[in-house]
């Protein structure tokens, strides 16, 4: 057997490994929220990495590796090998020691982060963040991707990018967003967001997101929906891609998060099966899995064309709501930008300043330059000076997110690149097919759909972000189209 | 560090590998109903079963249980010793690829025979019920643990057990089960089962079993209880203990199967602490384990003073179905014996006889007396022999249970077992707390799990099932207390 084959073997089995503990993460949040000890599944959860990581360092695999350079590669096998190597590169820097207590700390600190968001009080939390900060950092020196610390978390979410990137892009748009939410507060005619004050009945909402997200592509024979507090998709096998709706929020945060959950999941449901059960069967970032979800919850599922179709289905299901609200008016409470203190609830334009924040925090944390303590402090005094507002609470502040918890340090810049990244190809699909907004009026969305497997879903991770979004769009990810996109979206709104 | 705490820590993780595999088994069975594909799930299933193999067979492993052998041990290492030479000399014979492959077939001939069942069509079911039937066989040979092959799968679910000890046991049972069923249906004054063919509402039925376990002792911050089709109950850890209910069958079928699943899972929720992550943190056989669950369904919750307790509660939720209805009238209809043709649905004298069908075909199935193809018509013959009546379909005669397609040839023995141990350990603790009928009609049932707790549950796999019932009962297993339960029980309820 070739060197490139029986690699191929081995990563198969561990990609197995992988879904197997997503299935455990999958039930730990879908099915464990009411135990009183996670002890015995943080143990499964350690052991399952222990194995992974075993698998990956094993001396075997770096023999291998050097053989199938020397072999005849074709396109895919080659971009295997990539991805291969890049696996053994990181995992061999790794102590199991350190694989298996970041894998553990993350199931008990995610119970602590719960508890302290309920109670809105960090100092539960705190202890935990520490040793997850501690554990992060340690992970981070000794993978020594790149010189600074937080660009090497970066790269595992995003491969290729780094700090200096990232707020190279960054940078230059925070003022225009603050700018441009100046500009819509000041609009004479603001949109009338009371009817998202009622109350929607939870199953109906949930049943709607159901059908939304059918019609959207979503194939219920390799994959389910279920209820949880905090959404996210999952793939447990290649057929089998999950992803979770909370109906807790205020409507509409159910169908849209339904949607942008959809997106990811889509994504992982279009793969050639070719690349089924090899290393590439996976998105090949986080910006440009961002980049799917947050096209279809935003783009498309914030639009008015989109609407146009869906609009009479919810007014027949929520008469007492919405029998009387013009479409354009619930359109536009749909699209309202303002300062608000959750990040997964922000709108469109106020979005990337969580992410910003978030950004630059994150950097101080790993860095030393701030401590775990001081957190809440910094987090509010930089939240007043980006958005104008300071959180009542933790839970509404620091405390919001699920991410540091799980020793997710360097994720958040993803969904911020995924916005710049749904625009700039969401552009290049409009160009080849003009007549999408009018395909969504009539409820067909497959257009999309096709155009988006077969330019990036089939290709799973063969192609890195950076060469990806060239093949897709033909220039390096910028931020113009993004900027174009809200301009052109929100000052029609704000009737400006 | 010594052999026996090398053989525990390897065992340790062994046990997570059976809890993670066991996680795959219960979301397939709670959530994977709809799915199109299988095939993900079945090589995931089969990797795990690879890795507890690969880890039970060890060298050292043989290695550690020879020095162990000579080290001073307590009386839990020596029985955890017993426990793991029993596991290493089984896996030891057993080649890794037939258990993998037998881990396979299982997944898939159980989604075939879901199919063959619901079209009641066994050809679907057939060709994939040989291989499973030949894998056994296989398995059976390899093991060669008593001199034919249907004794050495028995003994995997009742260690120990032989054909011939249970054809002794059995036998003798066989025409006074009949005798008794005659001699009821011959009495003037029959049951009404009528109020059984109403409609219950399933959510209220749902809602009814959860209050009714978690009065009998399920603590919910340890474990879950979900819809299915089948119901079951499955360890995740030792704290995580999940059952199975499903409401679509005629009232009470909810309510009994959920307590019988869960005396199956308060057994496991008992175990001693002491025993947690270790090779003994089981129910010892499955013989002792359905006494649990059957002494639960049937001694406690088919008893008088249990209904007289909780019937008004039921009454007051199906007040149109029950309110007029005497407890005396519900608690005898609920007791009704008479021939028919599902097992789990089969009342206490005849449910013996079922088994008594099943433990004569899989001696001749695996012996190779009769042929998968004939199983239908030998099944519908053997079935009239029996129980005087011959099953309309297939769904309702040789589909209608799960274990085949499982792989799961030589436990059926252990439900009728579990009822003779049942009555024999109950007639104990009636013996020592003779108040306990009072109790029930209080509800108050912590008297018989605190007994059951400390004589049985605590020990997990210490005693082997001939030690434990010689501990509690002070003599072999016999099958006079049954009798007489049944005699004493079912004579009054038909007035005879």
């Amino acid at each position: 057997m070739s060197a490139i084959k029986e690699l191929q073997e081995r990563f198969a089995e561990i990609m197995r490994l992988h879904y197997i503990s997503a299935l455990l993460g999958w039930d730990q949040e879908v099915n464990m929220m009411n135990y009183k000890s996670l002890e015995g599944r943080s143990k499964q959860v350690a052991l399952m990495q222990k194995l992974i990581h075993q698998r990956e360092t094993s001396e075997e695999v770096g023999k291998l590796i050097n053989q199938a350079k020397k072999e005849n590669l074709s396109e895919i096998e080659g971009a295997m090998l990539r991805e291969i190597e890049r696996e053994y590169t990181l995992a061999t820097k790794l102590p199991e020691k350190l694989v298996m207590e970041i894998a553990e700390t993350s199931i008990l600190a995610a119970k602590e982060w719960r508890e302290a968001r309920a109670k809105s009080d960090f100092s539960i939390f705190e202890k935990l963040l520490v040793k997850t900060v501690e554990l992060q950092r340690e992970k981070a020196e000794k993978l020594g991707t790149h010189p600074d610390l937080y660009s090497t978390l970066i790269d595992l979410y995003e491969p290729g990018a780094t700090y200096d990137w990232i707020a190279n892009i960054f940078n230059p748009i925070r003022p225009k967003l603050i700018d441009l939410v100046k500009k819509l507060n000041s609009s004479p005619d603001q949109p009338d967001g009371s009817i998202f004050e009622k109350s929607y009945d939870e199953d109906t909402q949930f049943e709607l997101s159901r059908k939304v997200i059918e019609k959207l592509g979503f194939d219920f024979g390799y994959g389910r929906q279920d209820k949880v507090t905090h959404p996210f998709s999952t793939s447990l096998a290649a057929l089998d891609v999950r992803i979770t709706t909370r109906t807790t929020e205020p409507f509409p945060d159910c169908i849209t998060s339904t949607i942008h959950e959809h997106g990811h999941a889509i994504y992982e449901m279009g793969i050639s099966k070719e690349l089924h059960d090899t290393i590439l069967c996976n998105g090949t970032s986080m910006g440009i899995h961002e980049s799917q979800s947050r096209m279809w919850e935003n783009i498309v599922g914030r639009s008015k064309e989109f609407w146009m179709y869906w609009y009479p289905a919810f007014q027949k299901h929520f008469p007492e709501n919405l029998k009387d609200v013009p479409l354009d008016e619930f359109h536009r409470a749909m699209n309202i930008v303002k300062p608000s203190f959750i990040r997964v609830n922000a709108d469109e334009v106020t979005y990337g300043l969580h992410i910003i924040l978030r950004f630059e925090i994150e950097k101080d944390l790993i860095e030393g330059k701030i401590q775990v303590k001081e957190l809440p402090e910094i987090w509010n005094s930089k939240f007043e000076k980006l958005l104008g507002i300071v959180p009542p609470d933790d839970a509404k502040g620091v405390l919001q997110d699920v991410h540091w918890s799980m020793g997710s340090i360097g994720y958040f810049p993803s969904y911020f690149l995924g916005n710049l990244y749904a625009a700039q190809i969401y552009n290049k699909a409009l160009q080849k097919l003009p007549s999408l907004p009018e395909d969504y009026k009539k409820g067909e969305f497959s257009t999309l759909l096709s155009y988006l497997k077969e330019n990036i879903h089939q290709y799973g991770s063969i192609y890195r972000s950076s060469e990806l979004i060239n093949r897709v769009t033909g220039e390096d990810l910028n931020s113009n189209y993004f900027l174009k996109y809200i301009e052109n979206k929100f000052i029609p709104i704000y009737r400006l």
